[in-house]
């Protein structure tokens, strides 16, 4: 069954590149800027899918070479999908795997047609082309899914270059492979923080009319400053009637800069991550309830939020809950974290909706530090 | 402010020595026979309170030597105590620490005044008398709190006939120290698997006129014939308008077994640790979801069950979550087990109502295999 995977612009802020927008997929329309909770393995890490409803997310995203391996997309397909399988039937994203070939297999070897690579459980050998990518991504059933490319390091420009090639003629091999038409398909553009580089990337995808556009390559290493630059960069490139997806960027201060330069799709690791690690978002960074000085903290994370945990729990339980390593620390400050930042994306469509966004941004960053220091996940 | 811990008897069984009741603490009126899961940490395992509310939770029990070591009773005092530091506003039983002592602390020296022993944390050195152990459950705040005594090797009838001394001086001594008037102090009957040492015990005891009697020294390696023959021999020596408390068992057959013979209050790690292991509670036995046989089992743990597991998820998936070690199979999986019992309680109470437990425990315990094997926790 052929979808429409159409993009309404509401509304465009009269100050910055950032605009609110409704994505229509099989699953139900997500509102934009949106983030992206991130369920690697078919969980969001200590969520369940109603946590998430009640939360608010529209959109998860889940990976591709973790699926594969374990438990395998051939047994989610015949589980009916990964929407069944793991009970969210809002709209999914999955990503190529190709990041996670590139990342963390053993080992890979790479060739214009694909990537033979080493299962991190097993050492199992596999292989990934731009062929296998999209059939594994039509098995899983994702409403969005993504093109197969390859990720270079981002500043070395002769290896970024001739990358492209291979990028370009990948994507090309990835639309030709597709057979579902209730999947759409996002080219990424790569390039590095090559402003030339970017735009002949740009062109080539643009060209190829794709329901959407992931910005690649960033977030994996460079600064905050050149990953802010080459969003400047991508802006004018990208039709601005398609969404913009940045990959793998979550930190507050980051997804509202992002916004301001026309991103509409996010999604990071980091507030499950952290959350895991005993800290929790707040305004202005993080808050580590490994700290002694919150012992006998009788407050909330933050006494403004409205979410189960700091409505219900003192930092001083919180930090009980991670000294003593339970899985209700986890869960409690997760849940503070994801309604943090969908929190936060909400507030941002509100501010772009009334205008306001560059004011809204300029008090948000205000209680950040000065933009410096590497982009984090 | 005194508080009237009543026992109301509703309905007692014409064919045993079931009984339903209501048992009424500052927090909330328990309907027995309960279930209480265990709250080791002040948290139940992998739930939230307001999993606990809706899964029809009435009472949990908290370890009172966990919190002495971690985070501290004077730090919950200071917090407001346990409901509010655990944000469970309804009621709680702690332990006396004495098993734990005797259980799981490095090393440990008992005199007729007390315990010294090491902390299973680092090593450091704590004292606790039956003074310090009411002491400590004065500071928590429990609805009920039990009496502080040593748990004896149950088929070594010396040693257990002269721990009795010890154990009723020291229900003399909690008896003294309390000064709260808003806890029920439960007595602890003594006596391993020796009727005349029980019978003792429970004499001694029940003289005191306690809110509440627990059979002590069981589920502590005797077998289950042994249990159930010890409770046989309880029966007729309590006090049948007092609820008693089976301390630490909560295998479903031995529930049921123990309903048949007047118990009316239970607890165990059971549900919430075999979740962490990977098995479900099904009737008849456990459903180890690690069993390559369920790989591609689209049906739920349970047909039949009303739980969020079972309404939501296949076998499959939750194997998967299983081995991918991912927080949300614990979650899935206490869920369920948690549910079970509670629920397994209320079929309980409904048959007791209707004068039909026997035929009940008959068709519940056929699932089982016949009475063997070591009483498990």
């Amino acid at each position: 069954m052929a979808f429409e995977f159409k993009f309404e612009i509401e509304a465009t802020d009269p100050n910055s590149a950032a605009r609110i927008g409704r994505f229509h997929t099989p699953h139900g329309i997500i509102p934009t800027p949106v983030f992206a909770p991130v369920g690697t393995q078919a969980t969001v890490k200590a969520l369940r899918p109603s946590d998430l409803h009640e939360l608010g997310a529209t959109l998860i995203l889940s990976n591709t070479y973790h699926l594969y391996l374990r438990p395998g997309d051939e047994l989610i397909k015949e589980l009916g999908g990964l929407h069944h399988f793991m009970a969210w039937d809002g709209p999914i994203l999955t990503d190529s795997g190709g990041f996670q070939v590139f990342s963390l297999s053993d080992t890979r070897k790479i060739d214009d047609d694909g990537v033979t690579f080493q299962s991190h459980h097993d050492g199992s050998y596999h292989r990934f082309t731009p062929e296998k990518s999209i059939a594994i991504q039509e098995n899983l059933g994702a409403d969005i899914i993504m093109m197969f490319d390859e990720c270079p390091p981002p500043k070395d420009y002769d290896y970024v270059k001739n990358s492209l090639k291979r990028t370009h003629a990948w994507a090309e091999r990835c639309v030709a492979a597709k057979t579902r038409e209730d999947q759409a398909l996002f080219g990424i553009v790569q390039g590095g923080i090559f402003p030339d580089l970017r735009e002949e990337s740009a062109r080539f995808l643009t060209a190829m009319d794709l329901p959407g556009y992931a910005i690649g390559g960033l977030a994996v290493g460079e600064s905050k400053a050149e990953m802010y630059a080459t969003l400047d960069i991508m802006h004018p490139l990208l039709p601005s009637e398609k969404p913009r997806y940045l990959m793998g960027v979550g930190a507050p201060e980051d997804v509202v800069q992002a916004v301001l330069r026309g991103v509409d799709i996010f999604d990071c690791v980091l507030p499950t991550r952290i959350a895991r690690n005993g800290a929790a978002l707040v305004k202005g960074g993080r808050m580590n309830l490994r700290n002694a000085r919150f012992t006998r903290d009788a407050a909330p994370l933050d006494a403004s939020c409205s979410c189960y945990t700091c409505t219900h729990f003192s930092r001083a339980y919180l930090r009980h809950l991670v000294k003593a390593n339970e899985i209700l620390g986890h869960i409690l400050l997760t849940l503070h974290n994801v309604h943090f930042l969908l929190n936060l994306m909400r507030q941002i469509r509100e501010a772009i909706r009334k205008g306001e966004m560059q004011q809204f941004a300029s008090e948000f960053l205000a209680h950040y530090p000065p933009v410096t220091g590497h982009v984090q996940k």
